[in-house]
């Protein structure tokens, strides 16, 4: 994350300021408000801006004059019950927005998530940085044999190092063709006065998709957490993980109680089918029921017993 | 609109508490947050919470590190742009959440809005108050004879007595046989202790649908400027045209410079047609075209010569 | 259910004719096209239009040039491992559309589902007719003891009559009263000559939350999905789960191959969360976990322990 | 657009099926069903499926029985009042699906219209096919000089071809890496046996923006209409624009007195501020207002009399 002095006093700037409200407050969340946290080699979530807390949850489900509960307890109990439930309703009352700069291949997976609100910044109307993003050595991840969009062992030595320089030449050679076709040197000077650049929304096109984008991203809690549930996820790719594992934190910092109630009823809990209950009940009764006759597939099979911790059976 | 004391103490706490944060703020909706605002005979509307101001709009246009522009002009021209070429992307970045209490018949209007979070106070679990919409005198219209969906003159005398009291009696009978179906007097004591009461979720199809209900509704600027421009249209009935003025006076204290594009480009705007176009060219070219010429029909040509203030056309 | 001779005749010449398409066609939905199904005293389920089937799932997952896959087993294989693993978008990838009449309180419900578009019959613009929902005496539930929004045992006797009786006298007298106001009688002919009725957006206030309302309500195959989880579950309302029962049945003449998955993954299927998990652990392992020592509520134990068919535990 | 052989037989299979229904079918829409149309160098749009037609709109907004009205001219009537009167509900009663191929860099402006299904090839899973955008020499717009976001003259001579030549050299070559990474050739064999290669979900980010990809994608018609709105507009990116303008294409063959109503009120009409009408009124009444006067600015002056044919104004 490389952020110009300009940007850096701008945060600073945002961040001296105190006001007064009547609104509710996360006090752990103000702390981090508008500070950038770095993600991968050049990328960062920022929270810009939040609405509501734990009780605003439980304040929306009572559908209330005045706070949520008495205590704090209560609140939880109530979140708890809500999201076992999946009562979700009182869970959107809360909003938060972010600021988020990253690849424009995760951007693309991100923006699949059509229940949130979205301003990029505009490579038709404005010049994307000079930034592209290239795996730590530890990521290059060979392609998996067993899973068709997963990655296996990692690349070593010459490999390595040959696939990192194709990536960092491709792309240096590609953003430097597109400041040759925009007519622009980094300081937004023309190369040559004699000569009009091709329009920006036609060059962007010879970018890389590694090229670092940014947005601004606003969504409501029941939505993030569901984002966050498919997204921090093992099966999710790196690179939108280390986004989400990111903003795990600022949840926990945000709505604690719902925070926990999350881990404990959706990142760490499992669906399990009506096939897949049948051989729960039978090893529960002491039975040992087997794949053939469980009628669930071997890969299910594998699935369910890795759940149960029988990786054996 | 009929607090408790307890809920007028409830709402109390609320406004006393003050609190410190980095977010921006709207000073002069914070000055009537969480206040109920009368509408109608006993519905409220209450704003509990609000994301963003003016400055947010353009700070999420511009995709920035700190605020919007230097300068409030600065911002206002922007919004104004954005607002005239429909760049509805910036607008969603703010949000606000009313508790809003209205008759039945009115939230079935107001639902079909689908863009906004809602929890609405739940007659299966709880029981509904003695509280139902009679209109006002002057609010007692006929049938419109042009508009299917539209009032003409106002009732009077016998008529408008009769029909406030078939309304009135109605209401009442119909909530004394809820509450006696329930076995709850007003108190929530049971009526008969030897009987159970029918089910909350059965004995509420018993009311009527001027009773009231509240909900807690949650929407973004974009999304509530649309539900504005449709509801404090003159079209709109009056009984939710009367929910949106109030609603439209909360915009102009929270997003003053919005309101002012809003207004001037939205609810003070007109879309004309193709056809319509060349009507207008016609005239400001100092041509006299007519109704037969124009391809318009007669309620467009007469909507159109309302637009351009020549009724007699 | 009541159609009047126009209606059914209607009915019949939509279903008369047939048409050639190179389209996919579901045969077994076809043969109950348009044709309305009953649901409680007067309501009905009709499907009006159906876009894809099964084979337009697994097209849609591969962005395929052709069909799905080559075999009808090959498709099902697939539509399991979509459904099991949460990739919802090809689901998202079929659409139907319903007409539906239901009693406005149902209709209140129903309407929360925000993924659907919908078109009621307005009563701004139309009258209602004299038709309202009356429980069959077995479904006359009194106020559940452990359930705040459930039900109970069954009034029977002078209590069940009385309440049939409160329901029918109140419904048939504010129906009347509405007539009156409109100064309209069951033909739409005036009921005095003199009178100019109240308008219809207004005298709509007076009816009671069983009258029947109906709308056009159309709904892509995953959002149908969720809404029949939810709405067929039993904890659903039993007002609205024989509405969601008839549908299924829509649904396994629509996609059976879908249909399938779904019952297996998602209606037969529990969702355990992480604590839950450690106990079902523990229990396959041939420990006896207690509730104490769980971390869960002894609501959560209970509810746990009946899905795994140990209500003694 | 180069199909291969395999994928013109997968689509000849289709088309040369017919099937018998009951539902309404767009004999005009059917005639191109599934026939890829060709749009810039190698995208296409091709048609997979549709609910709906004219008379399905009318039908809904009646909540009828039977068919919309007796008459096709009554049909039209009503559509032109729902468009004109914005009654949007009716028109999202249609839906259609498409299968489009089409360069990244259009894909990630398309897809943030968030109210349409979509299932893109995915590039996690796949290999995408050497296909990448070059604009034809004609659409080698520079930078506009007084739209920051639009296109001047266009670049001619060695200019021209400098640009081109950098755009297909930095594709190809980022493309050839793209293998060289995966270790895989054109037929999907390995380039080299004893390598394994990098997974599929790094390797793409090194691709170019004007790569091709594809996706089904399904929307309602009044989502459709706004999608038009916006994307067949003179403004809008000429790579998105001809796309837009094929799909106008499907949409007079699919429901053309929709198309007709949406080529009056919403293509060829325009929505005038209240300070623009008073201009309009001024014109129309004979006056001769000023710029100075009116409170327009500069450029919603001139924009005015563009859309009023008096640009010497």
């Amino acid at each position: 994350m490389d952020l110009t002095a300009d940007q850096r006093a701008e945060i600073d700037g945002l961040r001296a300021e105190r006001r007064e409200t009547r609104r509710v407050v996360a006090p752990a969340l103000e702390e981090i408000l508008y500070e950038p946290i770095a993600v991968l080699d050049h990328g960062f979530v920022r929270v810009i801006d939040y609405m509501g807390d734990d009780g605003a949850i439980v304040q929306a489900a009572r559908v209330s004059y005045g706070k949520g509960t008495r205590q704090a307890r209560d609140d939880a109990g109530l979140i708890n019950y809500l999201m076992r439930h999946r009562h979700t309703t009182p869970f959107e009352m809360c909003e938060i927005k972010y600021h988020v700069k990253l690849p424009i291949f995760v951007a693309r997976q991100w923006i699949r998530h059509r229940t949130a609100n979205v301003n990029e910044y505009s490579a038709r109307y404005s010049i994307l940085d000079r930034e592209y993003y290239v795996p730590a050595p530890d990521q290059l991840g060979t392609q998996s044999r067993s899973n068709r969009q997963g990655r296996g062992a990692v690349l070593e030595g010459d490999e390595a190092a040959h696939v990192l320089a194709l990536l960092r030449e491709d792309a240096e050679r590609c953003y430097g063709h597109y400041q040759e076709m925009l007519n622009e040197d980094d300081q937004g000077d023309p190369l040559d006065p004699d000569r009009v650049g091709l329009a920006r929304e036609l060059a962007r096109m010879n970018l890389t998709l590694n090229t670092y984008t940014q947005w601004y991203w606003k969504i409501d809690l029941h939505n993030l957490l569901h984002f966050l549930s498919l997204r921090a996820d093992r099966h999710a790719q790196y690179e939108i993980r280390v986004y989400a594992d990111v903003m795990l934190d600022t949840l926990r910092r945000w709505v604690p109680a719902t925070f926990d109630a999350f881990m404990n009823y959706r990142m760490g809990g499992a669906t399990l089918s009506a096939k897949a209950l049948d051989v729960v009940r039978a090893l529960a009764a002491g039975a040992r029921p087997t794949q053939e006759d469980s009628g669930l597939s071997k890969r299910e099979w594998r699935e369910l017993m890795e759940v149960l911790d029988r990786p054996e059976a």
